[in-house]
């Protein structure tokens, strides 16, 4: 479902990162990278599927949810996941130039972290980053 | 204007800190923490005027502006004052526990970020965090 976000981002023109959240197996909320439809530079895909999933139940975190994402948070997502209290999260490839769960500020590992979920990388990394690497060399070769 | 909604979020049973986005000197979108209130983690004051001045803008940046804000922003408001081009952060009073820009992982200092405003720190500290202090031990109290 995340990797089917990302690619519908991508059909919409924004970077194609998806993302989902998962409560006792099933996923309650899902969304793709939405910052250039929104104008809003935090709409990326995690947070855009954790506002959903906020707002679909009606509480402010989500202790026991699930966060699958296909590329390693940056570092105002990795963050806002930590607020959210999820519990683990599951990414597909890491980002060297942005991420911040084992590249970057590796947030979870910070003494001003106070809640990190258990991570899990390298879900579908090979088609997570393909994704990613088709959309800008598309976008290079339109320029 | 940012100790104004500072204490108004706190009159909503809201963590007290404001924010306004200012461009040529006209304040074009301010307020406060609204996490509760709208059940989103990402609702801090930082990124709540971050996304009104987009809305009211209609852009996706605010290349230009500066952000006041009452307290240093944490790890997720600080990413997202750097995505959105925030040309210079004033803030009030430091947080040690919380904050990202000096304190925790400094992130405007990190390979990882592509985008570091100005940082100037100190404004109206002490009437910024005793909006805060004045609101926990109140809390406190209550319980």
């Amino acid at each position: 479902m995340a990797l089917e976000e990302a690619r519908a981002a991508g059909e919409r023109g924004e970077v194609p990162i998806g993302a989902v959240v998962v409560i006792d197996g099933i996923a309650v909320s899902r969304s793709g990278n939405r910052t250039r439809e929104r104008n809003d530079v935090t709409a990326h895909a995690e947070i855009a599927a954790i506002r959903l999933a906020c707002e679909a139940l009606g509480q402010e975190r989500l202790a026991g949810a699930d966060l699958y994402v296909t590329l390693e948070p940056c570092t105002m997502c990795s963050a806002a996941i930590s607020f959210a209290r999820i519990r683990r999260l599951y990414y597909g490839a890491e980002d060297p130039k942005g991420g911040a769960v084992d590249n970057g500020v590796r947030f979870y590992a910070q003494p001003t972290c106070h809640h990190a979920p258990e991570v899990y990388s390298g879900f579908n990394e090979v088609q997570s980053a393909e994704i990613l690497r088709t959309f800008f060399s598309q976008k290079r070769e339109a320029l």
